[in-house]
């Protein structure tokens, strides 16, 4: 992607029982993906969980943290999904791809 | 962590035959963890590959970059290992942490 864009790093640890945890996560990255500004996100889980989403600026970062339904899930997600998370906002200066 | 500080987010595809790719992982993580400016890293593999690293400021990221012991494992990874990678240098402006 052509930098400068911005970042969403969300590193989580869950609880053991996380029923519901699988819909409301696809029904996330569904809604996500329609929002003004987002570029893109990539997500692996195996001792943690770490999802990285692209965003056009800042702006689009806050409007989706708004999201009515986003906050539903938020709230969920801090009452019975996350043993504890982590995000942070970073501005992307630079990227290099690879691809053989 | 105390913001401003620099991501390094690295993602991966690996290709079939990963032979040696566990020893050397191991062997990076534990040498950049010894670097000037190391702060810390967050690592999931699924489908993908993501590691986050955590870094004081772009030089010591350029010198982590240009590690010898480094530029033999980034040589291999690229001639072995890796189907695709993505290189990401980005500013962490903001960062939210939360823990039951």
């Amino acid at each position: 992607m052509k930098t400068p864009y911005y970042a969403v790093i969300f590193t989580s640890s869950l609880e053991k029982n996380i029923d519901g945890y699988a819909e409301m996560s696809e029904k996330m990255v569904e809604l996500a993906s329609q929002q003004d500004g987002f570029l893109g996100m990539d997500s692996a889980r195996s001792e943690i969980g770490i999802t990285v989403s692209y965003w056009k600026d800042l702006a689009s970062i806050q409007q989706w943290r708004q999201n009515t339904e986003h906050l539903v899930a938020q709230k969920l997600g801090r009452k019975q999904w996350y043993k504890k998370f982590s995000v942070k906002i970073a501005l992307v200066e630079r990227e290099y791809d690879f691809e053989k």
